[in-house]
């Protein structure tokens, strides 16, 4: 980035954050980066250029609260984009830095491997990949997800400037395995949770077989993979971060420090997932049964491995000329 | 504008409408303007440019129904800025075209010299301008559409890069007093409406003697008055256009025409003023009887004056270099 800030220079500095939703969140990384280019031009006796922030995600997002929650900035000027990243959002060559976080594993749509033809309910019991699930779903993912990569990075390499930057950071794993234990135990527990509850007649077994969740958690292997193919891109960065499942400060380490770990992260789980499977299962008691289920097997889950990590993967890359 | 698809002839062209709303004719005219340059250019044997359109209302304006509206352009990328026109709301020469439809006449807040010191209740019984207001009264409104409509023109000069253009319409009036009836006499039947109520003790006197709408409706000289002041635009057009108070098609002009035209201009009417008087004098029950009141007034109005228009007044200008 740091050509932003000394090299380009320029009077105005576009930025996009794509998948911004609308939780509180939602402007602050971008404030950062400001803030961040503000601090290392003045140090290097610059002028601060004017910010044009533009945040996006799918139409369907609550920009209205965002917008009612925005903090007066000074000289930085902001703007909502309301649509899939997986098109084109910008104009040609108008923008300097992007950003997008926690949002890339998202797919577009549940591959269509899944569920075309003789593939109907390939993933039987599953709502992802797991450990069980036929070498077909694996691919199916996998060819989903690199689909998708390939054109968000089209669609940027259209919109950045040459020089310009990207970061982004999306739920990934390490392993070169995509059915490996550290990005798949949270689907697997909650698909038990279904099953159990299919088991006692409360949901239709065809429900939880014709469900796949439409996200992919990459490797950094093939999150580069993919960037190379496209070829727009240059990477300048390339990591995987451990992030704690349990970032509450009332759980204390001393005290075990597990005790509630399995239901607190059913709750941030909840608030993601429940949209999704509020409308194939319906809302309301259902739904609170699910999640104190899933709460269960997290809990038990924790206190078999202590050490589980949420596996965050950060890639930085600049526009090749 | 024929700079912009002929002379200029930008890459990218941005537009901006400010005020725009959130009903179904958002962005309406921002499409129609698009259209018009793509055809202008295409006679001209030009490649169109890619459009980067903002639209641009208050925090408080509903955008998400105007993000779930948009329909899919090719090329042509769509934005929400939320804040006041009367300050800046974009980078430093970053616009090349700005439109602005039946907005500014909504001045930032009600002016100040109506309600400051001895001058509380300065416009005792009326609502807006009207016949009987002392002169003060017209003064104080003058005055502060002077301040909002340069703080407007200076924060677009800043906006618009040289050659830029600015198109505004916003309700006005031709006669060169501000207390002619042509835009006054709504007001004048609003708070005639009003007064009935009081006099019922439905409502309280003070409520209305403290009420006074933040609007000024200008002649064309007014504007050209501060157009001139402000002096970074030159004024290429500059007219009023009468409109029809009755756009209904259900209205027969063989049969009379003015039947219900008073109770329809009332419901019309009802739309843009009910969230600023139900705030002050109370919802539901109370609104349902003012506006068949002023309903009333209205019949009796457009019978003794068949031809009352509302009046327009259009200015086109370029950003001086």
């Amino acid at each position: 980035m740091l050509n932003l800030y000394s090299t380009i220079l320029p009077e105005r500095l576009n930025m996009a954050d794509l998948g911004c939703s609308s939780g509180p969140n939602a402007v602050r990384q971008i404030h950062e980066i400001m803030d961040f280019i503000d601090e290392k031009r003045r140090q290097l006796g610059r002028t601060s250029p004017e910010f044009h922030c533009f945040l996006n995600d799918l139409p369907g997002n609550d920009f209205n609260t965002v917008f009612k929650g925005l903090p007066v900035f000074y000289e930085k000027f902001i703007a909502g984009v309301p649509g899939s990243f997986y098109g084109r959002l910008f104009p040609r060559s108008s923008l300097h830095l992007v950003v997008s976080s926690t949002s890339l594993h998202w797919l577009s749509q549940v591959p269509v491997g899944l569920h075309s033809g003789t593939n109907a309910h390939l993933n039987k019991g599953r709502l992802y990949i797991s450990k069980t699930s036929p070498p077909g779903v694996l691919r199916s993912y996998l060819e989903q997800f690199q689909l998708d990569f390939s054109a968000f990075l089209m669609s940027r390499s259209q919109e950045i400037i040459i020089g310009g930057c990207m970061v982004l950071t999306l739920i990934g794993r390490k392993s070169a395995d995509s059915s490996s234990d550290e990005c798949c135990f949270q689907w697997d527990l909650l698909a038990n949770a279904l099953m159990d509850m299919v088991h006692e007649d409360l949901i239709e077994e065809e429900k939880v077989d014709s469900l796949n969740i439409p996200l992919y958690c990459p490797s950094p292997e093939e999150l580069m993979h993919v960037i190379e193919m496209e070829g727009s891109f240059a990477i300048d960065h390339l990591e995987t971060i451990e992030v704690e499942y349990n970032t509450s400060d009332d759980n204390d380490d001393d005290n075990d420090g597990n005790d509630m770990r399995g239901h607190q992260v059913a709750k941030t789980f909840r608030v993601v997932t429940e949209p999704m499977l509020s409308e194939h299962f319906g809302s309301g008691e259902i739904m609170d049964d699910l999640f104190y289920r899933y709460g269960e097997y997290l809990q038990e889950y924790f206190t078999r491995n202590k050490g589980a990590k949420l596996i965050s993967v950060l890639v930085s890359m600049v526009r090749k000329g």
